[in-house]
Parts: structure tokens; C-alpha cells; sequence
């Protein structure tokens, strides 16, 4: 069994500020090759569309395809799949869609207008994206989680069509997976995935449609493909690994704490699960948690490298201080298991999304609380925020000047473009500019 | 004098589609020389800080400096600059700010919160950013208007701090830009401006501190500095050239739609100035404005560079059709000069800014109308929006679970944590299972 030995903080100690820079630092490499690679793909799929596509899909999903019509699948394929799930299943993905669905109703934004007394009208009016991508990974890293956060918002956001890429190794697919995506609402599903289905997202093939963003997340090569078509399409952020930043009085139950830092460790050994308490008792009677409970997890090798490369206990004077150090941090997942969550909750200007109270676990939150499990990582949280509703709408600003509104405008815009040497925008103005 | 020769495109040809894509085609050069000196740059003013600073703007901006305190403006010197500007310019900047201001307060995005029968709260907290970056450029293409729409929703969204960076080559400012940001309530200004002032709003030296977010317009450096700390920073979108579409029914004066196309084609060569027109009679006649009003233009040569390289006059059957050509352009600009313009507009959907009506011209918006100009170009309205006050807010997500409501979503996350073989995430949710 893998022994755990946990970095251990004091915010007294005058090194702490450098010790908690330097246990944070996470710097995606940039592997050129990677980069060249990806360039490729996305020029191949450009010039020679579904051909390119059914080539890579054959030689990296080890599948054998003809045409490129069997890249997808039928409606009735997803319905099929849903079929196949446990009732207990069906039930759970059900309940999880709902609550996803009534969180993300609330963040619809609505067009509005208002009236300026000569008669000028200003607004903002609201629209969906037209077609939406939604990335998926094939394999074992297959989330029906990750289905439903990155479908409904956009379904709710009124996106009239969501095409869904899973890559099927060897002709493989996940049940809960196809499932999910027959609850969220997915239109359209395509048995693509890597660079090459980003690239056909993006730009389109004769049998792939073109999409306006593409979500989701993906390996190194999905990641860098994302990167490189962002222009011609949106993309959702680029996720670094988990995090989770726990806050405790020392008054949880010690095992809860530790299975709560296990359940972020458990993703991949660069996840990041932190410990502050202002109970050094506390902080030793977790890590003595820890030590118990490794042993009875599936994945205590993962756990045990996360805990160990990037893990940390610490060490606060008190809860206000305790916040301070999150906003350092502006974690992607912060639990507050405190007494009063509430008013710490008032000290935390940086976080993804917070967990008030001892019996709101971030698991919850990541499957069916409601809201969105896609958060900012790597301390991003510091200017982003999680996916939502308003990631698939866009604003597009209304003004309609009345006769007497334009007049007044322009001579204010006439002065001001003159001031830029603009003066054909002078001039347009001033032509609106009525006599007398 | 130079001559325009515009291009003709008509909606019933058919290569027409792909004669549109040619004249829509934008490829920003990647100068992976400009790059590498800009990654340079950035880790010169990571590992040398002010002294950095000092030595890039000594070199590039000509400046003798001998302490990197010289680099700050204080506020009394903003004041001093707005004393100077006439009180037509002083007027008009405070008219457009009042009216920027009050646009920006309808996109304040309040905190939210709801309970669920069992006591469960679900939320999301609105936060400003801690500390935002405004670069502003030196020289002549220095806009105070520029200054105005980025600095103001930043303020609206309550933005404690607000730093300002524009350069200031041999030491001269513009000083419309410094009456500009005292009247927008910029609360730090340093003289300093290329991909070195990038660098150290986002990193920090020992005198600029590190902010949260980056926006404002710059040359490639800039631009390519942007986008190289993104991660480390927020940024707002890398701009294009501006563009202006105008669909006109041939009813109003083609003196005005040819000054509008001006007042796009003067900002650079790159403009794009497209005018549709269900008249092709009035096509010509705007021809002829444009051939007669040119001559009297400041700026002829660079109108004539732009409306013969990328501008264009477009017939169409009907005006639906025209907008159906704008959803494909999805412009930054769209001018309805037409009887309806109300009923057009609910054909678009693609748009960064649209301005109904005859009296509408875009010169007001670019200046004072009230919603922002900084806007997205190059067709990624389909995908995204101006700038607004939600781009210095964020989200953060709140739930705090009662007993009851954690039990019941326990077994949901149990259930779809096992379906994903995550079973430290099962057991983090089964602790909050109830007994019985």
C-alpha cells in the first residue's frame, strides 16, 4: 500500500507565502510537437473532410469504416442505450438533468430596452449560438456527468442543435455515456474524437456540420486542437487539473474531511487537494483518517501520488485568515465545513463555487446539486467563472436614435471624433444633425 | 486623387457564396519572429522587474528615466490634463461617459439565491474583480473614446482598481486620453505601453502591481503579449479590423451611407465597409457619393486602400434576404437603414452592435450613444458579444445542502459515482446519507 505523507503549512511561518506560490505552481507544458501534430490534423481535415476523418478514426480508433455515414448515430441508438441502463441509473441521471436543468434556468439572460425621452431607443437583445459542440472522451475517462453539465446549458440557452463527438475505440461506447446524451437533449452523435474532431467541429466535413463553439473536455491533442481553432469557433476554457480547497473548525467528522480530499485526489495523481483548519489537532486527526482509509480505496496509488506531489495540510490562526488564503488560492472547488458558513462565505471574493456546511460535499456539486461541475481552475477563478447558460448567448447591442436623439448624439460625436482626427466619422454624424 | 473601384457582388449569382468567403477572408499573420520576441520581453520583466521596465521604455519610447517611479502619473496630473481640454471636448466626454455609464448599469448581474422544500440553498455570487489592466495606445491612434468604453463598465462592475498603461514616446501624452481616464475614474496610470506593459500587469514588477484581467486595443505586440499571459491573466478578445455592414432599401440620402462606409474605411486599410441594397440603382448612386465625397476626405488614401481591397457593394433580391447575407457575415457592425428597421432586426442574429434606422449611424455608437464599441469582428459574433460589465464580474456557485437535502442527493451521487468507477466521490457522498 502507498504511504502518504502529506506537505504540512504554518500561515505563521514566514516562509508561507513562498512555500504556498511554490505548492501551487502548475505549468502546463507546451510540447511543440504536440502543437506541429495537431497543425497537421486540423489542415488535413480542412482539405480533404470526411476522407481525413474516416483515415485517423481508422488508424487511431483501430476501427474499421468505409463510409462516412457509419461516423454516426442514430437517434434511436441513444434512446437503445438508455434502455440498457439499471433502473437506479436512469433514475439518478433523471434526477441529476433536472436539478442541472432548474439551476440553469435561473441564469438565462433575457433581451432588454429602455426609452430615452426624445425617443431613443437602447437595448441589448439576446440570442443562442446557432450549433453547439460538445467533446466528449471515449474510453474509461467517459463522464455521463460531463454529458449532462455541457448539454443542458446549452439546451437551455435555446441552442437548436448540439452535435455530441465521442471517440469509440475499436468500436466501443459507453452506455451511460449514449444514455446521458438521450437526457440532455443531444441532437446529434458523432463516433469521432481526438484532434481530427475538433477540426471537423470547427470547420465542418461533408458529413459533420460546422458548429459556432466547441465544449468539453479532452487529452493534450483535444486540448492543443481547441486552442488552435479558437477564432474560427468559441471554446469553453482549457481546464488544468481538479482542485479542492477544504476549510475546517476541526469540528467534522475527520473521516468526512478525508474522503472529501480523496475524492478530488482520486481524478489523476496532478489533482490538488488542500486542507486549512485553524485545529492542529484537527489537521493531525485527518491525516491519521487518511492513513485508515487509503488502503480501502480502488484508486489509492492515484490518491496517494496526488496527495503526495501536490497535496497540503494548513495551518491558520483563525477562519478570517483561513479565507485569506483561499483568495490566494481562488480554488475551483472550496468547501467551508464550519459552523457558520454563511458569514465566511461573505470573506471569499475567489472561488468556483463553494460548499456551505459540513453535509455539502463537493461531490454532490459535481454530480447532481445543480450547479455546473465545469469551474475554473489553476486559480482562474481570480477573472472566470464556471460554464453556463450565458456561455451559449450572446448580447448583440441595440440603438435606434430618434430624429431628435441623433441629433443631439451627433454633435457630441462630431466633437469627439474631431478630437481623434476621425472625420469621416464626424462628418456621418454631423449629416444627422438637423438644421436649426 | 485616388480612385475607388468597388466590388460587385450579386446574391442570385451562383458563386456568389464563395466569392462572399473570399472577400470575408482575415488571416492574422502569426510572426513567430514577433512571438519570440515577445516571449523574450515577458521574461525579462519576470526576472528583472522595473529595471526591465526602465530599460524597454528607455530603449523604445526614447524616455530618459532614471527611477521607475518616474513611470506613474498621479492623478493631479489627469486633472491637470482634463483643465486643459476646451469645454466643448470637456462637455462632450462627459456626455458620453454619463451615457456609457448608464447603458453599462442594465448589465450589472446581481447575486442570486433560491431554497428548496427541504431546506437546500442554491446559488451564485456575483463578484467584481480585485484589480483589472486597461491598455491604452500611444501616439496618434491614441482614442480617448477607447479609454471610455473599456474603463467605465469596469468601474460599473465595481472594480476596486482600475490601472491604466499607455506609452508615452519622448515623453509625450495625449492629453484627451488623461482627461478621458480622470473622467472615467481610472485609479492608476503608468507611462508605460508595448508587450513590456503587458508583461507587467500581468506578472507584476515592483511598481506596477499584477492585475486580474488585461483589456484595451494594441499593436501585433500587444496583442501577441496578450495572448501569451492569458491563463496567468484574463484578456478580452484579440480584435480584428473593424468592419460595418449597411443593408439599405435605397430611400436614404447616398451621401450619408457613403460617409457611414467612410467612417469605417478611414480607421485602416484593413476596414471592411460592405453596403447590401435590394436597389441596385441606389447601389450606383452611392457609388457616386463615394466618387464625389472622397476627394474631400482627410484620410482619402487609406478609404481608397480599404473599400478597394475589402469593400464591396452587394444586390439582393429582397431585404430578407439581405439579412440572411448579414447572418452569414455576422458583422461587427450592422447599419439598417430602412423603413422597418425594428422588423429587419428580428431576422438577425448574428451582429456585434445594430443600429436601426436612417438617423442611426454608426459614428454615434462608436462615441456616445451609450453601449460599447469595443465589439467582436471577423464573424465571431457568431459566438460571442461586446464588452460589457460582465466581463469584470464573475460567478461563483453556492450550495449549502441541509441534512435532508445531502441525504437525498447522496444516493444520486452514489449511484452516478459508481457508473464512473469514482468511488472515493461515492463514499463522500454516502457519509451524507441519513441512517434509516
Amino acid at each position: 500500500m502507498p504511504k502518504i505523507t502529506l506537505t504540512r503549512l504554518d500561515a505563521a511561518s514566514p516562509d508561507f507565502a513562498a512555500r504556498l506560490d511554490r505548492l501551487l505552481a502548475w505549468n502546463e507544458s507546451d510540447d511543440l510537437s504536440v502543437h506541429q501534430r495537431v497543425l497537421e490534423i486540423i489542415a488535413e481535415v480542412r482539405a480533404r473532410g470526411d476522407r481525413a476523418l474516416i483515415d485517423y478514426t481508422t488508424r487511431f480508433d483501430r476501427r474499421a469504416l468505409s463510409d462516412a455515414s457509419e461516423l454516426e448515430l442514430d437517434k434511436a441508438q441513444l434512446q437503445a442505450a438508455f434502455d440498457t441502463v439499471s433502473e437506479a441509473q436512469a433514475k439518478a441521471l433523471q434526477t441529476a438533468a433536472s436539478r442541472i436543468r432548474a439551476y440553469a434556468e435561473h441564469q438565462k439572460m433575457a433581451s432588454w430596452r429602455y426609452t430615452e425621452a426624445d425617443g431613443t431607443v437602447l437595448g441589448q437583445k439576446i440570442t443562442p449560438l446557432d450549433r453547439v459542440g460538445l467533446y466528449v472522451p471515449g474510453g474509461k475517462a467517459a463522464y455521463p456527468s460531463s454529458v449532462l453539465m455541457n448539454a443542458i446549458p446549452a439546451k437551455v440557452a435555446g441552442v437548436p442543435e448540439l452535435i455530441m463527438v465521442v471517440p469509440a475505440p475499436q468500436g466501443e461506447l459507453n452506455r451511460l455515456v449514449l444514455a446521458a446524451a438521450h437526457i440532455a437533449g443531444v441532437d446529434r452523435v458523432f463516433t469521432i474524437g481526438g484532434a481530427q474532431a475538433v477540426a471537423a467541429l470547427a470547420y465542418g466535413t461533408e458529413t459533420v456540420p460546422p458548429v459556432a463553439k466547441i465544449v468539453g473536455p479532452g487529452n493534450i491533442y483535444v486540448a492543443t486542437a481547441k486552442k488552435l481553432v479558437f477564432g474560427q469557433v468559441g471554446i469553453d476554457m482549457i481546464a488544468g487539473p481538479s482542485e479542492i480547497l477544504v476549510i475546517c473548525d476541526g469540528k467534522t467528522d475527520p473521516d468526512w474531511i478525508a474522503m472529501d480530499l480523496f475524492s478530488q485526489a482520486e481524478h489523476d495523481e496532478n489533482a490538488q487537494a488542500i486542507l486549512i483548519s485553524d485545529d492542529g489537532a484537527f489537521l493531525d486527526a485527518v491525516e491519521q483518517s487518511i492513513d485508515k482509509l487509503l488502503p480501502e480505496m480502488e484508486r489509492a496509488e492515484i490518491i496517494a501520488a496526488s496527495l503526495n506531489g501536490r497535496g497540503a495540510l494548513i495551518k491558520v490562526e483563525s477562519l478570517l485568515q483561513a479565507a485569506g488564503v483561499a483568495n490566494r488560492i481562488a480554488p475551483e472547488h472550496l468547501e467551508l465545513s464550519v459552523d457558520d458558513p454563511e458569514a465566511l462565505s461573505e470573506h471569499i471574493r475567489h472561488a468556483g463555487a463553494i460548499f456551505l456546511g459540513r453535509h455539502t460535499a463537493e461531490a454532490l456539486g459535481d454530480y447532481c446539486a445543480g450547479p455546473n461541475h465545469v469551474l475554473p481552475t489553476s486559480g482562474t477563478a481570480r477573472f472566470s467563472s464556471s460554464l453556463g447558460v450565458y456561455d451559449f448567448q450572446k448580447r448583440t447591442s441595440l440603438i435606434n436614435c430618434s430624429p431628435q436623439g441623433s441629433s443631439e448624439l451627433g454633435k457630441t460625436a462630431s466633437i469627439l471624433a474631431r478630437g481623434e482626427s476621425l472625420t469621416a466619422h464626424a462628418r456621418s454624424a454631423e449629416y444627422r444633425i438637423k438644421a436649426g
